[in-house]
């Protein structure tokens, strides 16, 4: 089964498709200046464009990983999170407090896709 | 390929299945007043239920991500994962410490399973 | 589908392959007495070896899933990351900090490949 590649950059693919499956990479927000409800906003419009680029999108989500920076903002990441995901496709999903790469970014998630 | 989708709540499905994969939520302790074994074992049995709504077992186990709340308790967590585990069908695993939904949830355990 | 498990000791398989995927467990270094730099390429040879045991390679390596120590020595981590990775076959990745198996313990690296 051959796997495609999207978005490569020095480190990662930001996306890779296989066997039905499409992996997005983990995201944060470009702009960390502002809260957890809008970086969570900004991590999921980015995770709508890269399931775009393999041809799929958030209602076929499988499964998801977020990581926060602060619980009591949980809430918060959630407003955002519901305001997204599509009624009746929902997916599995775990939210655990983790440092992430700089001090001001609050939220990153990982998803994976049907294709 | 279909996906179908067990005990949606408001933010996530329980259990996905997509292509022979059965994917698990993060799960915690719905009594989180007792230790980590204790914890542990409410989670696995959990856990048993979900795969048991998709049709498979601990047997098919893939994949386990653990996380913990206290690097010091993971010989408790331990105790009950191996109470529960089959001879010869352990899946993969990974075992961090991170801070999770509530100050007295002690483990939170991410799954996957073969079909 | 058949699960073929590979090296499997009291709590976990460290290779499990399923439907052309090759899950590998998470791996630390055998010697943390050694910085970031060194103790993730002691990984990344282990990762090799148990991609090697599925009769994969890390030219086909699917996602990563990587916890340090410590944010302030990602770069670190990344010189050796950047030396292992195959051009042109990047998977994807996210890398979170969180508290690992020992205090020296630096880095823990979780991957899936395509067979």
């Amino acid at each position: 089964m051959s796997i495609v590649r999207h978005d490569q950059n020095d480190i990662m693919s930001k996306v890779v498709e296989h066997n039905g499956v499409v992996h997005v990479a983990g995201n944060t927000a470009d702009d960390n200046s502002v809260g957890m409800k809008e970086q969570t906003a900004q991590v999921l419009v980015k995770i709508d464009g890269f399931l775009a680029k393999a041809g799929t999108d958030k209602s076929k989500l499988l499964t998801a990983l977020i990581f926060i920076s602060d619980m009591s903002k949980k809430s918060e990441m959630n407003e955002a999170w519901s305001d997204w995901i599509v009624a009746g496709n929902h997916p599995t999903r775990a939210c655990v407090v983790a440092e992430l790469g700089s001090p001001q970014t609050m939220v990153e998630i990982i998803v994976s896709a049907a294709k």
